[in-house]
């Protein structure tokens, strides 16, 4: 028996987002498929992250336990030659047994991309959110700055959301201008249910003077949700990378 | 009566190309319609290049004519209304009677991506061709330096083209480095049938060392068609801009 871990990225517009359903097309579901069809064995991956519907990632997580005698670094290869084209796994190794995604301590890396620009652009539409009104990128920054660090994040949450415990850390929390796309992207230890989204919905209604930095600031303290700002779209939001420090054959994956 | 120019730009992935077919989807096809609804009036584009199917565009250039009386600046914002998110309209207005946008002096500017990295990454597979060996760099580079100017690129075109007259003139093209991604620009005053394509498939083979760039030189005088290089495939490809220097309304379009 064997534990191994997938590091693996996707293209989530035609996707049911990540976690297994049972009438739907999903990250989780093709990647049990074609796990089993190569072991000859039901192989039901743990994820590390269940991102949503048009969410896209570069570097997810999940791991799986197989009876295969296949090396664990040629899963990555063998899979992919099953696997559609949007779905590509980057990397395969072997982890402890009592290696878990979601229970072990992770370095959390999300872009979100926003094309603040008059009209769209068609090869960008479903990788970036387009945003046509100007933005204040300055009164951005300073309320990124309040975010960062370890907060009550429940104004910047899902009502969806399950979890009691809604304080997490943010590690840091840029925006940078890349031609007339702005990437936003924010590292973390942990991230509630559309906590990334709602943070870049505050933000651009910051960048529009809807609302003040300020206001971020309060919105911290203040634990009415109803107070928090609106969900960006789920396409323009890709999952970087988790790193695991405590894993040591962990090198971080390239940034893109 | 009055003449408008469109500068268009579009995700080629699931069109048939640029030109008019009677029993396929195309750019031009899907716009005179649209358009002939916007008019109410029969009308036919003039496209200034057909590009193939898959290839993409941030800025080709089409013209038509009508008797209706919506200012031409806004038949960009009313065809947008109308056009599937695939294509997008960035700019329209008045032009000459007489400006045709194939016999006009134009520079025309395509870039093609090439991601050049082990694993595929999902997100970028329909905008970027996947070319996972080594490339030697300064060899594609010198090779390229000696494509610039006017030349005979009779070997750098497809055999179907029909044109007799494979002299062009390349004013520019530079290869940058994004990331794990290779940026191919070219500009010059028009390109022969594939000529774009083939000349990233013969510099990619420079990268391999299948070619040297001296051999790149040569081809350039051979006049033997068959020695060329290989044709890039459609995907990685963008017309960027073409730029009128005689029409004066034109201010040249952002770089993206």
């Amino acid at each position: 028996m064997q534990r191994v871990k997938l590091e693996i990225a996707y293209d989530g517009t035609n996707y049911h987002g990540w976690q297994l359903q049972p009438h739907a097309v999903t990250i989780e579901g093709v990647i049990n498929e074609k796990l089993s069809q190569l072991c000859q064995e039901d192989i039901r991956v743990i994820g590390a992250s269940r991102t949503d519907a048009g969410v896209h990632a570069y570097g997810n997580v999940a791991v799986f336990d197989t009876e295969s005698k296949i090396p664990p670094e040629r899963f990555a290869m063998a899979l992919n030659a099953l696997l559609p084209t949007a779905i590509r796994v980057q990397r395969s190794f072997a982890v402890p047994a009592d290696f878990h995604p979601r229970h072990c301590d992770s370095i959390k890396t999300y872009e979100y991309h926003i094309l603040n620009r008059r009209i769209a652009i068609p090869t960008r539409r479903m990788y970036a959110y387009h945003f046509h009104w100007n933005l204040d990128l300055e009164a951005m920054r300073e309320a990124a700055g309040y975010l960062v660090g370890k907060h009550d994040f429940v104004c910047f949450c899902s009502s969806k959301t399950q979890v009691k415990d809604t304080t997490r850390t943010i590690y840091s929390l840029t925006i940078e201008e890349r031609g007339d796309e702005l990437v936003l992207r924010v590292q973390g230890n942990g991230f509630l249910y559309n906590m990334v989204r709602i943070i870049t919905g505050t933000l651009l209604q910051v960048g529009t003077k809807h609302f003040t930095p300020a206001y971020v600031k309060e919105l911290l303290t203040c634990k009415d949700r109803s107070k928090g700002g609106a969900c960006a779209p789920a396409h323009g939001l890709f999952l970087v990378e988790i790193v695991y420090p405590d894993l040591e054959a962990q090198s971080p994956m390239q940034s893109l």
